[in-house]
C-alpha cells in the first residue's frame, strides 16, 4: 500500500511539472494565432489537475522510493506522459488516430524523431513547437529535471535519476548531491540550447525554426518543421552549425561540465569516449565520401563530403536529421551509417544505442579472452581510460548487449511476420531502438513512418521505448522476480 | 626452432593420413571408369610424399605440442589440406579457377556445403565422391581422427583435439585418455554413417547416392550429387530418413556414446542441449508451417508441413540440404530459418553456429543480470542442466559471441563494399559462418555461389573457416600476443 502511494505521489508531482511545459505551446499559439490555444490550455489543466489529485490523495502514506519502484515509476510515467501529450495533437487534428498520435509523442519524447505526419510545413506552429519541445524534454530526461527542481524528491531521487539517465556507469556524480548534479546537467543543456538557437538564427534560420531545431538538435531528436527536413534550407552554414551541436550533444554532459568548470579542453582528451567517438566518425566520413565519390553519386568530391558528413554525423550520433535522400546511396554506406547509430554516442549524452563506452568494453573483453587462452593463469583487468572496470560491470554490460541484440531480433521478426520486407523491418527497428529516426526503404530516409500498419507502428513504439530505457528498465517489469515480494 | 620442427612433424604425419583418404575416390574412379584415376593417384602420392619428407626431416628435433602451437597447427593444416584437395578438381576440370576450387574444398571440409559447381548430375562420380568425402572428414574433424589413430600424437593430442572440436566445453572427456575419446567418437560417427547409407538405400536411393548423401548428412555438410539437391528425389521417405540423421548429427556425439554404452535414452533427457534444441525446432516448424499454409504458398497444410519440416530442420541444424526453392517463401520464414542456423546445433555435434549451449547460457546470464539489479547482494550462480557454470566460462562464451557477431558484421560490410546487395550479403555470411550452406537472393537457396566475384568468394571462404574454428582459433593467430615469445 505504502509502495503504491509513494509511486502515485511522485507520479502526481512530475505530472504537475509536465503540465507547466504546456506554457510554451500556449504562448506560441497566442503569438501565431493558430487556434490551438484552447487545446493546450485544456491539456495543461488536465495534467496539473490530475497530478495534484494524485499527489494530494497519496501524500499522507508516501515513503521512500525503493530501487525497483524507481524503474516502475519511470516506465509508467513515460507511458502516461506520451499518452497525455497526444491530447493536443488529437484535439487539433481530428483525423489523427490514437496509434499515430502515440507514435508521434513517443518518437518525440524518446528523441527518435521519426514522424507519421506529412505536411509539416503547413502544420499549426504550436503543434510543431510541441513536438520539438517533447524532443527537448526527453533528451536529458524530464524526470532528471524533476529531480533537479524538486528537493523533496531527494529521498528517492537517485533511483529515478539512475533509471532515466543513459549509460552503463550512472553513479559518476558531479557533486555529492544528486539534485545538484541533475541541476548542473540541465543548466548546461539549457545553456547550449540557447547558444544553438542564436547560432542557427545567425546561420540564416528564422527565430521559430531556430528554436524548434535547437530543441531537436541538443536532444539528438531530429524532428524538423519541414517535410524535407534539413534539405529544406539547402544551406551549408546551417548544416555546419547543426553538425557542431550534434557532436556536442553526443558527448557526455558531465565532461562538458568539467570542461566549463575548469575552463579547459583537457576533460575531452582524458574522457575515454570522446576521442574514440570522433575517430570513428572521422574515419567513416572519409571512407564513405571516397566510396560515394568513386561511385559518382555526386558530381564532385566536395559535394559528396558535404552530404556524407552531415548525414553520417547526424544519423550515427542518433541525431537523425537528413539533408538529402540518402536512400539512393549505395547499400554499403547506408548500412554502415545505420550500424554506427548503434555504437557511436557517449554515455551521459542525449544519444541512443549501446554507447561508445560499452563498445570499447566489448572490444577489450574479447581481446582479454584471447590473451587468456594463451596465458590461462595471467590476471589481466580491463581498463578504459584510467578506469579499471570490475567484473560486475562487465557482466552487466554483456547482459545488456545480449538483451539489446535479442530485442532487435525479436522486433525485426515481428515486423517480418506482419509482412514488412526484410530491409525495411531491420532498418525501422535499428532506427527506433537506437532512437535515431531515419529508417530505410518503405519507412524512408526522411524519417516518415506513415506507411506502417497499426501493428507495425506499435512494434516501433516498443522499440523506441526499449531503446530510450536501455532495455533493462522496461524488460525488468516483465520478469516474475520484479513482482515477487 | 624446436617449436617449428614439432609443428612440421605433426603436419607431416596428418598430411600422410590425409593422403590415405584418396583411396576412396581412386576406387570410385576405377569402378565407374571416369578417367580421374590418374589425378587422384597423383594427389595421393603428393600428399603422402610431402608428408613423409616433412615428418622425416623434422622428426629428430620435435618436442611437445604447446597450447598455442595447437591452434597454429590446426589452422595451417586445414588451409594446407583445402589447398591440396583442390588438385584433383583442377586437374579433372581444367577450366576451374583456383579461387573456385579452393571455395569448393573449403566449403566441403568446413561442412558448409555451398558449391560453385553447376552440372553436378553429370560430374565425374569420383569428383562428386571426393567432395562428399571431404564433407565427412571435416564433420568430426580429420585431426581428431589423427589423434584417434596415432598414439604418438598423445603428447599434444589434447591441444589438437581442443583446437578442432566444436563447443564451449571441450574437456568433457568420455574416457581419461584423449586418444580413446577421439577413437570412440569416430567409431560412433562411422557406425551412424553406415546405418545411414543402408537406410538411404532402403528409402530408394542408389548405392552411390546413398554413400555420398550419408557422408554429407552425418557431417551436416549438405552437399549433393544433384543440382536440384534433395528436390531431385522428390521422395518423402528419403526426406524423413535425412531429417532423422540430421537431428542425430546435430546432437552431442558424447551423448550418443553414453546412450549406446548404457543402452538407455536417459542421456538424451539429461543432456542440457538435446531437449531445448528439439523444442526450438518443433515450435518453429509448427509456426512456420501454419504461416506458410495461411499465405497459401502450398495447396494444403500437409504439403506445407512436409517442406517446412525438411528445409527448416536441414538449414537450422546447419545440414543445408534443400528440397524446394524456399527463396520464394515469405521473408519471415526464410530469415527465421537463417537465424535458427546460428543457435540450434549442440556442442560436440558436427553442426555450426554458436551452439545451443551458448544460447542457453546467454539467456540465463541476461536473466541473472536483471535479477541482480533488483537484488544487488544476492549470489546466484548459473546452472545449465545440473552443471554450475564458473564465471570463467561465462566470460569466454560472451567474448566468443562478441567476436562471432563482429565477424558477421565485418564480413557483411566487406560484401556490401564489393557491391553485393544487403540481403545476399547478410544471407551469404550467415550461411557460411554457420557452415549451413544455403544463402539468399543472388547466392540462391540451392547453395550455389557461382555468381560471386573472386573477392566475394574469398570473403565467403574466410567466413567458413571462421565458423568451423569458432572464431577464436583463427583470430588468435592475428593478435600480437600470439607471436610474442
Ligand atoms: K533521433
Ligand atoms: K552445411
Amino acid at each position: 500500500m505504502q509502495r503504491f502511494c509513494t509511486i502515485a505521489f511522485v507520479l502526481g508531482l512530475i505530472l504537475m511539472i509536465f503540465g507547466l511545459t504546456y506554457i510554451l505551446p500556449i504562448a506560441t499559439s497566442l503569438y501565431f494565432n493558430d487556434a490551438m490555444t484552447e487545446h493546450f490550455t485544456n491539456g495543461m489543466l488536465l495534467n496539473i489537475g490530475a497530478g495534484a489529485i494524485l499527489a494530494g490523495l497519496s501524500m499522507r502514506w508516501r515513503g521512500d522510493v525503493k530501487t525497483r519502484d524507481g524503474y516502475l515509476l519511470v516506465a509508467s510515467f513515460w507511458i502516461l506522459m506520451a499518452a497525455a501529450a497526444t491530447l493536443p495533437l488529437m484535439w487539433g487534428l481530428p483525423e489523427l488516430s490514437f496509434t499515430d498520435a502515440f507514435f508521434e509523442t513517443t518518437s518525440a519524447l524518446t528523441t527518435t524523431g521519426a514522424t507519421v505526419f506529412v505536411g509539416l510545413d503547413s502544420l499549426a506552429p504550436s503543434l510543431n513547437l510541441w513536438r520539438h519541445e517533447l524532443n527537448w524534454l526527453g533528451g536529458l530526461g524530464i524526470i532528471v529535471l524533476a529531480v533537479a527542481i524538486l528537493p523533496l524528491l531527494g529521498i528517492g531521487g537517485m533511483q529515478l535519476y539512475k533509471a532515466e539517465i543513459a549509460g552503463p556507469i550512472k553513479d559518476s556524480k558531479l557533486t555529492p548531491r544528486i539534485n545538484e548534479t541533475a541541476r548542473l546537467l540541465w543548466m548546461i543543456y539549457a545553456a547550449f540550447t540557447l547558444i544553438c538557437i542564436v547560432s542557427l538564427k545567425l546561420a540564416g534560420m528564422g527565430w521559430f525554426d531556430a528554436i524548434c531545431h535547437a530543441f531537436s538538435t541538443m536532444s539528438l531528436g531530429g524532428l524538423s518543421t519541414h517535410d524535407a527536413n534539413i534539405g529544406y534550407f539547402g544551406s551549408p552554414t546551417i548544416e555546419l552549425v547543426l553538425m557542431g551541436f550534434m557532436l556536442i550533444s553526443a558527448m557526455n554532459f558531465a565532461v562538458h561540465y568539467s570542461a566549463l568548470h575548469k575552463f579547459s579542453l583537457k576533460p575531452y582528451l582524458t574522457d575515454p569516449e570522446a576521442i574514440p567517438m570522433l575517430a570513428v566518425i572521422t574515419a567513416s566520413v572519409m571512407i564513405c565520401s571516397i566510396y560515394i565519390w568513386y561511385q559518382q553519386i555526386y558530381p564532385d568530391f566536395l559535394t559528396a563530403l558535404r552530404h556524407v558528413s552531415f548525414n553520417l554525423i547526424s544519423v550515427s550520433t542518433s541525431g537523425g536529421f537528413v539533408s538529402d535522400n540518402f536512400r539512393l546511396w549505395p547499400p554499403f554506406v547506408i548500412w554502415w551509417i545505420l550500424y554506427l547509430t548503434s555504437i557511436t554516442a557517449c554515455t551521459g549524452s542525449t544519444g541512443g544505442g549501446i554507447k561508445m563506452f560499452r563498445t570499447l568494453l566489448l572490444w577489450k573483453q574479447a581481446g582479454r579472452e584471447m590473451f587468456s587462452i594463451l596465458h590461462p593463469r595471467a590476471i589481466n583487468p580491463i581498463r578504459i581510460g584510467d578506469m579499471p572496470i570490475p567484473n560486475k560491470i562487465i557482466f552487466s554490460v554483456l547482459a545488456f548487449i545480449f538483451l539489446y541484440f535479442i530485442s532487435i531480433v525479436a522486433l525485426t521478426f515481428a515486423l517480418l511476420f506482419s509482412g514488412l520486407d526484410p530491409l525495411s523491418a531491420l532498418g525501422a527497428v535499428l532506427a527506433c531502438i537506437n532512437n535515431a529516426g531515419p529508417g530505410l526503404s518503405l519507412v524512408g530516409t526522411a524519417s516518415n513512418y506513415q506507411g506502417l500498419s497499426d501493428f507495425q507502428t506499435w512494434i516501433c513504439v516498443i522499440a523506441m521505448l526499449l531503446g530510450r530505457f536501455e532495455v533493462f528498465t522496461l524488460l525488468m517489469l516483465f520478469t516474475p522476480a520484479f513482482w515477487r515480494k
